[in-house]
């Protein structure tokens, strides 16, 4: 059993099952056996549905197969397990023009503080390009002629990340709407940002709305994508505090830092494999 | 010209007009040849609907008709001033059962440090009778009948706060609609508080629905009551981080901190005189 | 396994002993043996020290004291076992003339939502009385009279202090400074809050040094009371942004402020069982 | 009048003088004679010392030494007045090791957010040097050799600087004790940037210190570089939270989050010439 957040080589346990009485015993009883040391478990348990949810994090990843299998079958019907060796995260990024949260990504990749490695930065529009290369990253133009259909040009982006081994998209500001089946073809591995307000405002150009309204203070939230697209499941919220002399450009400005901010914390998250999706909630142990 | 928030004899001049050149100029030299110091000055302009608005703190609390007079002709036509010696408030508070909003308003009245008198508190029910009386305020039960009309409840109400000489209404938790009549009744004069989601959960059990979608944060927005109700200007937003091991009850509790913080905080805004109200926003001069 | 932090009865084992894999088994076994349902688990381990801390809490309030000699038998040499009925604390208040934090706490004491009993107050002045037995709260005034020796006075104090059954102690603003013989007598049992500055002013008229060098938050700090005094080990820490507007007056109200929600917070984490000290330092299973 | 903060072209007048009454009126009627249209005015009074400070933006760039010569003879012996045109500033960075400042400044002065242009980079170290070079910003390597005397380094230092006609010198980072000589000869023109805890301290290996205490928050104070070095005039400030899960390292990482979103906001302030040094304190016009 270890303290820090940083260390050794290690391995991560995740856990979803019916709920009952005895199963943290169980579980830390195969590791036991099999003399590993536990870093750190947490759990969960929805009380309505009578799930129960578990991550544990232990030292070494030999043997990853024969423990999910044990804990498996030491568990009730209807479970669900996955063991995965704790590694920096292999991860694709689709773009549009905006350059404030792929510029952070980029530049924490290169001093090492990502814990993930940008294998490719995809966008519809070329002038991202480079700012991509300056890091050596690859950059793929995709772009969006008249008349293009949406699975078409989905089509050509899947072609391109087939590519790459990767373990998670990020929307660093995608601003096209994705099919359901994309999003479905990479089911809880697509993560995305979008600001937001208190209250909500429905419709065109929402800056000028939160403008009118008078709004005090700027929300973000990153979210795993899935077919309710920017209605998935939040990773981490935040927000910014603005008052009336913000102009909607500034509010932008604003929303743009929040999202920057959001979005970091949530891959800290996601790439530490501390999110679990349980239908359109995140499970975070932090 | 003096510095501390808190301090002497003070007076507020407000000002919203057509914006044109030179206007702090005339302003401030309708003070300074009435020999008036000026504690601080603060404006905005609306750049799209070219409207100036202004606050300023001057020491002194004679003669503000005549200045207000002075300063009106000054400005452009359309032109709205307000002059009001700067002292605490007189209140009255609506609320239904819950305490804690109520509570922290009783408590910072005894101990003044409320910048306000609370005159009466008004409810439904008769259960934060006992808590109110505790600090020498008085209770009104106006207890809603079955089949008793909005509109008969509503003048009851209004019939006990015709008693007091009140400056603002503030809705405690006050659990009821208010009819476009009463709020019309009490322009800009009414500030409600109520907690909001990122994003927002319409319908029934907002609390459960949060709990279902893992949101990791809850708001509060304390804002003027006008015809939009809830929509109304504005005042000051709050947030308070939860996760997903917040079940609905406790999600509920949390909505209750940040609550009664961010009413507080706008209470002390509003009594203070840095809130105007502009169509359905609020300018905060803070 | 429950979800909600609201609930049914339950009591928390917490458990500090020299670290060893296997301990999370060792110690859930016992209460799967005797078929209690855990709550939640949770766990730290101090590295650099290899000393093991857990918290879990369980349903069932019943054998507690088996529990607790079973489990330590299963641990270590040199381990530490503790096992409580989760239950609202019995507190004791000391306050001098401050009513911000013990208002706050008398309030919240009467709506339920302290999760602790308040047996009674004491102070040095009586101008805190009327407040206190508004609440129906015993009010004990022990004066410092001239000459009156710290250690004749705390024995004074001690000597109410004894006619209740206590489980902690809260320095709600108690303005002087304890002795070594009385925070000893009351081992990790006393709460203190106060104010504090990045950076930190030493000596006189902290609020005014603050003002003169334009600090731009004030921070409070919750620890727990022993020799160190406002050394203690650090319970939960808070800040208030403040800007150069604010007099050294306007400060000290962001202070009260910042303490009366922090000592909240601080409180709830202490009354809940969730705080473990651990030499200068706390361990905080939220 | 105007009201976003993004706009036009624009200059600023900044006073600090003795205070009298009618000194708004006196300033606001040159700019009313000339013509020229006030964006917003902010003033502040020291009551103790009896100083005026007065920060006007207005439209327009042409005049402004008359405007300056103007003011000034409309003021009180001992004033002292500034105008200057709101533009972009040319900066310096002195940089050690660390990227993380450094990286999220060279990023937005890369896509346009840092209302600044970086001129060059200098470092003891050449290890930030392809990072520097990836933005085309010219990186100086002056290593420290053994022997070297502060002041011989520093002299060098100065050299490669004054090739450069800049406005502020940013210390990203900058791990070197900077000499009485090099910061008076840059009075108020450098901006450091450093972490802190509550409480402070002191010694060697801070953030091993702040772990065994346990601290909750750890903070970042960007200010003014002067003779007391760490303790000049504070700009902004900053927390972010931490828990006793956090390693010494963890810490140090978090408290770099913290640095650089702090340094972010302080340099927008300072850019925006919104920051005035009056002793060992800062007056900030937000």
């Amino acid at each position: 059993v270890t303290v820090n957040k940083s260390a050794d080589l290690r391995s991560v346990l995740i856990i979803r099952c019916p709920d009952e009485t005895g199963l943290v015993h169980k579980v830390t009883g195969v590791l036991f056996r099999r003399n590993r040391n536990i870093v750190g478990t947490q759990e969960f348990v929805d009380r309505d549905k009578k799930v129960f949810f578990m991550r544990t994090e232990f030292l070494g990843q030999e043997q990853l197969a024969e423990i999910q299998a044990e804990v498996l079958s030491a568990l009730p019907k209807g479970s669900w397990v996955q063991t995965r060796p704790l590694m920096p995260k292999r991860i694709v990024v689709l773009a549009t023009r905006e350059p404030h949260c792929l510029g952070d990504l980029l530049l924490r990749n290169d001093y090492g503080e990502l814990n993930a490695e940008i294998l490719a930065v995809v966008s519809q529009y070329d002038s991202l390009g480079s700012l991509v290369e300056k890091f050596g990253v690859p950059f793929f133009h995709v772009p969006v002629k008249e008349g293009t259909e949406r699975e078409v040009h989905e089509a050509e982006i899947s072609k391109i990340l087939k590519k790459f081994e990767w373990d998670y998209m990020v929307l660093a500001k995608y601003m096209r709407v994705l099919s359901s089946r994309f999003t479905e073809s990479y089911e809880n591995r697509i993560v995305n940002i979008h600001h937001s307000f208190l209250p909500a405002f429905v419709g065109a150009r929402p800056y000028e709305q939160a403008f009118r309204r008078g709004v005090k203070i700027i929300g973000a939230t990153a979210h795993i994508v899935n077919q309710n697209l920017d209605e998935g499941p939040i990773i981490t919220q935040g927000v910014i505090p603005v008052d009336h002399s913000y102009g909607p450009q500034d509010m932008a400005q604003a929303g743009r830092d929040v999202e920057r901010s959001v979005l970091g914390r949530a891959l800290k998250l996601v790439f530490d494999d501390r999110v679990i999706v349980d239908s359109n909630r995140c499970i975070i142990f932090e």
